[in-house]
């Protein structure tokens, strides 16, 4: 059952197709726009979120993806099952290696522990109910803790029936607030996978670039009990079966064609004002960027490549690669283009127009002034509070954190518990305890520990904490006369006698009691002790300035709001992890001055791009099937080959992973699994021209399972049509 | 007066527009291919080196250039005049980074000491003269000696008329040998350059790269005295007259247009055997590579940026990586295609051929089974002959080992001195001398000796000197044995002991005496000397094979290009540094699956890749101009922008750096600069997807000449026609 209550009827304005995050309501309101494109379904037909092809969408957490069968077959990104793949994957049978394939129901395998799959049912606004007792004039601490116990509550609620889990939503920056329920599948069941050097082919080194010939593809199954519930994993559950599925349509699509994507965009910031815009891009992310690097460095500096140090820091490094690689290439598109002037322009003429009325300007007129005045509030201190955000990727300092503020917070009722703290995320806080091992060397953690409180004692006196300093011995330190040596004698120390690097300790830790941590003599824990009063503080004024802007940002947004209604400007929610579509076209671009992208890739790519060594390294039956143009039934007339991953201009982002592309008949067409490098600004500012995701073709994935890795049960099981 | 007596009617067969550097006598026999092609002027015409367009076609000697006033106004690249800029540059005016422009005659400066312009007056055919004596039987030292000698008296009587430069070339591997005589302009000036950040815009990072954006031109100007003829510089020289010279198109050319380049290409390896393409690309170039990179890395360890040592060693270092990333490109190609496997299938089909007519099976049966086994033979010693090759980095090395040989060739007459040693070599012999204190540094030339000694003591006992064994101490020395603190040692004392780092030195050891040298104290005198005997031992061995070689090389070419005329295939010779013509069209490509080059680029591209820091630093005036979108006359409608760089079909290489490319009517539309990065491997196999010259459009210098250096004069004393 769907319940959708459109409060704020949002115009979408003379939307242009491409750009826009649309919620699923508010696409009767674009309905003349998306048939312009091509959907030659009844936009409202979309709006349904248990009928077609709403239904059919699921989440991953993170992830996107969708059932393909009426078995609850599930399509969604190499990417998003490889931890499954390799948490099944031995020495003897490296599955990332080999790909897998169940050939039926019994050969398939758990996925990896505490994999879910969400099937969004409803929708509810509660922005009144979250904004229950909050006034103009309380103070921000409480309005943050009204709008928190709030939302806390309708959740709990809502969890009462456990098949489901919930969430509270701001849209807007907290002008509404959604309730969102989610059937929660716990009987996952990996399907197939094919092989890394097709899922993953290119590697990081393709990694949002164009020209892209992954295979990034593979499936899972939705298991529930006999009573067709939600159940934890049994043998004798069965698949489960979706009211809805989608049709995969093996012609594709073709240059031009209209493609729809329905997923559950991460996080986009295309709201933010000037100031935010101006200081994210010419301090956060420089900044960010260059710790990223430097901690990049001291792990390659510190780890052999292969060693076993090296191994367990592999997915650390990528992310912090990979962000590094995003800043870059934001920080580029930001100093070459005129973002930062457009920002601007929009922010003159809404003055104007707020000016221009004086009921506007009694309403709204200090909307933006108040709200960059909280903004630069919160940025005074943003040089400490990167620093220490980094300090993070110390695995010792953080766990000794997290375990002492989870005893604190085991002193409250569960409803006044932190996020992260309460009785419904203490199963993946253990799953957290456990994970340490996989990623922690002594050597590295005390190089990143001594990096980051190197740059921490440059800071100013005012900005550093008292209780830090005075464990280091570091009160009337300054970068002048810091004497490394000595840190590095205290800390050499400490590592040796912590106990947090053992997995027994650390889930021992879990039940102790705030006054057990008191007594605690392990270093790292005295110093989340002594210094938690001092965080909290901070923690405390934060959640205050918080509140403060909770009162703001709303105001600000309904004034853009207005603003854009009244120039029939087309008006989206920033991404927030919920359902959305965004539309538009195959298309291809040009990234550079003398280049066109062309909107598909082929087969005879990977051949070209092969090198034998990985991330270029594809099957050599791939390889010789390839070489003899043996296309079975999937290559595209236009191409004289297969297609393997083709362009669009659709609005997406980080959760989009997984997402099928659809036609205009809903049809699945492919699955959307990254965007060119050009577009990683999109996250704030998003470019017709050089604006493009990045999608696998439903012909190679076809291709590749029928004539490399014969999943012929899966293509007879899904339903082909053309 | 033009000679052109075409004995070996070579037919072009069905000539494919855009492979082949043909040779001006052989533009009849593809005068239908160039007709169709485009070409609105009698083909016929092309051959008269005398007249237009070829009478305006000159070499400045490793570059080629045009006239274009019948003021002898020369256009060439910016690459080409670079040296006399730098030459006029002081540290108050930087002329490299100012660019230079000369607003009359009399602001004209001297183009650096050595420069000439070569207008090439007759080409005539020598072969009998040169193989005049040369019999079937004789020995290889024998034949080598006949054809020097033989080639040596025709040059020497040749520039009995001391206007003239001239040489003897090798056509077909020696199948055939070419007399030319050049005028020699010996009074050049400077007119006119941008600077450095358009001229070289780009610099090292997009040499051989697409998308381009360079201003790849300059202006020279050929002076000669009152009587008309060549002169040494004098104020009272006046202006060269030529006798034709370039129009000038300003409306350039359009995509697909015909387009041809005339120019004096270096170096092509086209009829290379397939042994011979086999051990290029899996033994010479990756083992060539490495030395250059360990060179490059050497020199980096060695000398911080910006220290005098590093300016000193910009030059080799940007030599030496441009062949890194040369052969890098090469070995890649190769690695990919199919050229081995072509090659072979040539050879088999070559095979069958000759051997269905008894006649060809006597005539040409053992030429490719001969030509291979002398090949090899001489490949035997490739490790060593590449150590001891690579040693020339070392400046003290190489100039005593110079001036030695220059005291030994000394002792003949000079028409049996060896090449580079000769009367007429002399000025640039103590140019060479003068040059080394500018590109030489002690500690890393000292550096590049420990790491090439290193290599050669890893060599078998068999293929090392005796000489150097026994000079550096190590005659029981292996690499398991090395010891390199020994070597170092000797080396320190060789390079404190040294005179050669004095110029005054190095000038007075050019009127030195066999024995004065054999009495010498210097260390590497003594090196060079007592390596001397056994250094020419395997010279006059490489030399016998070379003559041997010289029996079966021609056979070999004469049976293939017999073959290809009996096939109907295009039959041109290797570039060798004379005056060719290739032609084309302007036409884009794909540099890979799932990308387009386009085949212009655009002032827009300029503003896209500037960084404010070199080679991305445009002048702040291009840019303004650029962003204010004040093209002038010179946008192009379809492009909405004025052209930049084009990418055309022809095949060109090293040497034709310079060349004007012409339009239909041989009027000039751009200048060749460069190919792109897939094109590299051309040298040894022309693809006609792949290869793609790079050409700055006229619209673009005309653009800059106008609107950025306010070079109007030019302009005006140029015939511009659209």
């Amino acid at each position: 059952m769907s319940v959708i209550l459109p409060t704020l009827a949002l115009s979408a304005g003379s939307a242009l197709a491409d750009e826009g995050m649309w919620q699923p309501n508010q696409l009767p309101t674009i309905a003349k726009e998306l048939t312009n494109a091509g959907l030659k379904l009844n936009p409202n037909d979309l709006t349904d979120l248990t009928g077609f092809p709403m239904g059919a969408i699921v989440s991953l957490g993170g992830c996107t993806a969708s059932f393909v069968s009426d078995q609850g077959l599930v399509a969604t990104n190499h990417h998003c099952v490889y931890g499954s793949v390799q948490y099944n994957s031995t020495a003897e049978n490296n599955l990332l290696k080999n790909g897998f394939l169940a050939k039926n129901f019994a050969e398939e395998l758990p996925a990896t522990p505490g994999s879910r799959i969400y099937v969004t049912e409803e929708i509810t606004e509660v922005t009144k109910l979250v904004k229950s007792g909050v006034t103009e004039k309380m103070s921000g601490s409480d309005r943050y803790k009204a709008v928190d116990t709030n939302s806390k509550k309708l959740v709990a609620e809502c969890e009462n029936d456990d098949r489901y889990r919930c969430s509270v939503v701001n849209f807007h920056g907290g002008l509404e607030y959604y309730l969102f329920k989610q059937l929660t599948i716990r009987d996952v069941r990996l399907v197939h996978a094919p092989a890394s050097s097709i899922g993953k082919y290119g590697g990081d080194i393709d990694n949002w670039m164009w020209p892209r010939h992954t295979g990034d593809y593979g499936f899972y199954r939705a298991y529930v009990g006999k009573d067709g519930q939600p159940a934890d994993f049994s043998k004798d559950n069965v698949p489960y079966q979706p009211k809805h599925h989608l049709k995969v349509n093996k012609s594709s699509v073709d240059d031009g064609d209209y493609i729809m994507v329905l997923g559950y965009p991460g996080r986009t910031n295309r709201y933010r004002t000037a100031y935010e815009v101006e200081n994210t891009f010419s301090w956060t992310y420089p900044h960010a960027k260059a710790y990223r690097e430097e901690i990049i460095d001291l792990i390659h500096t510190h780890s052999e490549v292969g060693s076993e140090a090296r191994i367990k820091y592999e997915s650390t490094l990528a992310g912090l690669a990979n962000y590094a690689k995003n800043y870059g290439s934001m920080i580029h598109s930001y100093n070459k283009g005129t973002f930062l002037q457009r920002k601007q322009e929009l922010e003159t003429n809404l003055a104007s127009w707020l000016n221009s009325s004086a009921k506007r300007k009694a309403q709204y007129g200090e909307a933006l002034s108040g709200l960059d005045k909280l903004v630069k509030m919160d940025d005074k201190q943003q040089a400490r509070d990167l620093i220490l955000g980094y300090m993070r990727y110390s695995k010792m300092l953080s766990t000794a954190k997290k375990l002492h503020r989870l005893a604190v917070e085991n002193t409250k009722p569960n409803i006044d518990r932190e996020h992260g703290y309460q009785e419904r995320d203490i199963a993946r806080f253990e799953q957290g305890m456990k994970s340490v091992d996989r990623r922690y060397d002594e050597k590295i953690d005390q190089e990143i520990l001594v990096a980051m409180l190197t740059h921490y004692v440059a800071l100013p006196k005012a900005e550093r904490l008292k209780s830090f300093d005075k464990f280091f011995g570091l009160t009337n330190t300054t970068a002048k006369n810091f004497n490394e040596k000595k840190l590095r004698k205290q800390l050499s120390k400490m590592y040796k006698n912590t106990k947090l690097n053992s997995q027994e300790q650390r889930l021992a830790l879990m039940n102790k009691s705030v006054s057990d941590f008191n007594k605690s003599k392990d270093p790292f824990i005295q110093l989340a002790v002594s210094s938690f009063k001092e965080r909290k503080a901070i923690e405390d004024k934060s959640k205050e300035l918080a509140g403060n802007i909770q009162a703001f940002r709303p105001k600000y947004m309904e004034a853009l709001i207005a603003y854009f209604n009244d120039n029939d400007l087309p008006v989206y929610a920033d991404a927030n992890s919920t359902l959305r579509i965004t539309y538009g076209n195959v298309k291809g671009y040009s990234p550079q001055d003398g280049l066109t992208a062309t909107p598909y890739t082929t087969l005879e790519g990977i051949v070209a791009k092969d090198t034998g060594v990985a991330p270029f390294d594809a099957p050599q039956k791939q390889l010789d099937l390839i070489n003899k143009k043996q296309y079975g039934e999937y290559a595209k007339k236009a191409l004289g080959s297969v297609p393997v991953n083709y362009l669009g201009t659709l609005d997406i982002t980080g959760g989009n992973s997984g997402s099928p592309t659809l036609n205009d008949k809903a049809e699945f067409v492919g699955l959307v699994f990254d965007g060119v490098y050009e577009s990683i600004i999109g996250d704030w500012d998003y470019d017709t021209k050089l604006n493009r995701s990045i999608h696998v073709d439903v012909r190679y994935m076809l291709w590749v399972m029928e004539h490399v890795d014969g999943a012929t049960n899966l293509i007879e099981e899904m339903d082909i049509v053309e």
